[in-house]
């Protein structure tokens, strides 16, 4: 995660140009970063994102005045990165991680009509498989209400860091400990909302993001 | 984490001013998202970073040109944010996620000397609390050849979205399932490196990493 990263003489660090395993990160992530250059300086905001197929949909209010500069053609940076150990080295500045990130950069259409449709439930299908169909359909002034965008996966940039840390041959002599703490997401079990009807059992929808 | 999280009256989202958030937040979370407004665009870079009082430490190679544009007093904006649950709503666009998210905004100082030094074991003992004490101090090449960066904590604004989707009444008296799935930090067993030393037991600061 660190700039020293970037040097892969010393870390086994590597920009991929393997789009399977953008594919991959994007869809396992849950969050993403989406940076502005505002006349006042960046803005960096969280957001939720769903891949579908060569493109990256994002969505908000259509009263967001950020959404609407980004509806209308602001350039975009996407940054989406997975942490999967703390890399523990037998020095300080040695410790890092083992990461993987992507950086997609470009300018987002806005959908409309049916595509627009469709893309609001891939969204929430790409977080709970198969939830559009449990629900009723959004209605037209949900629908009207929401902005989605599409970014396309057309500029991107990824980074790899993976393996152990590379100590000096009089570290590894000497007495500290060096290794990997493998990191992920914890899900919890289900809490049904206090309002939920009796007997409602846990969707599938809900169970296959457990299974994930 | 999406757009309409920012309509307070609907849905349970805050705009908090409270500092203590604020760090607790910091403290946990475990990747900052860096912007930059470069002339070819915005850049997000998924960054370490540590707390430090008043301020936030980044550090980097000073042989990357985007470390010494923030050294050089380039306008950034850290965003981090950590996602405590998906809220599932009884419709497509009522689901989103409970989340904390904060964003820091400013231009960054470059430590040197004796600060420099103090910071990189801060740095360290952030992620694995004590590991400074438990390695060897680190050489005057390895401080010269990383940059270390302090970015103020003045300007800033944080975001909070607790607590269950609010549904409508029609919704409600539906057969649809809704509630809270919590998501967190899953820590793995540590992994030692193929090169240790036989019998070199897990350090004091990695089993408190452990029990985080």
């Amino acid at each position: 995660m660190t700039e020293r990263k970037l040097i892969p003489t010393r870390l086994p660090e590597r920009i991929s140009n393997d789009r399977a395993a953008l594919d991959r990160l994007l869809d396992e992530t849950l969050v993403g970063y989406l940076g502005l250059s505002l006349p006042e300086g960046p803005l960096v905001v969280p957001v939720s994102y769903a891949r579908q197929g060569d493109r990256v949909l994002l969505h908000g209010s259509t009263g967001s005045p950020r959404m609407r500069s980004v509806a209308a053609g602001a350039q975009v940076c996407l940054t989406v990165a997975a942490v999967d150990a703390i890399e523990v080295a037998r020095s300080a500045t040695g410790t890092g991680m083992n990461f993987r990130s992507a950086c997609l950069f470009g300018v987002c259409e806005v959908l409309d009509g049916a595509e627009k449709a469709v893309a609001l439930e891939t969204y929430v299908d790409r977080y709970l498989p198969g939830r559009s169909a449990e629900v009723r359909a959004s209605t037209r002034r949900e629908i009207a209400a929401t902005m989605v965008l599409a970014l396309p996966i057309k500029t991107w940039s990824m980074k790899v860091a993976q393996g152990f840390a590379e100590d000096s041959r009089a570290d590894i002599a000497g007495p500290a400990w060096a290794g990997l703490v493998p990191l992920g997401l914890a899900i919890g079990e289900p809490i049904p909302s206090p309002d939920l009807r009796p007997a409602t059992a846990v969707p599938g929808s809900v169970r296959a993001f457990l299974e994930r």
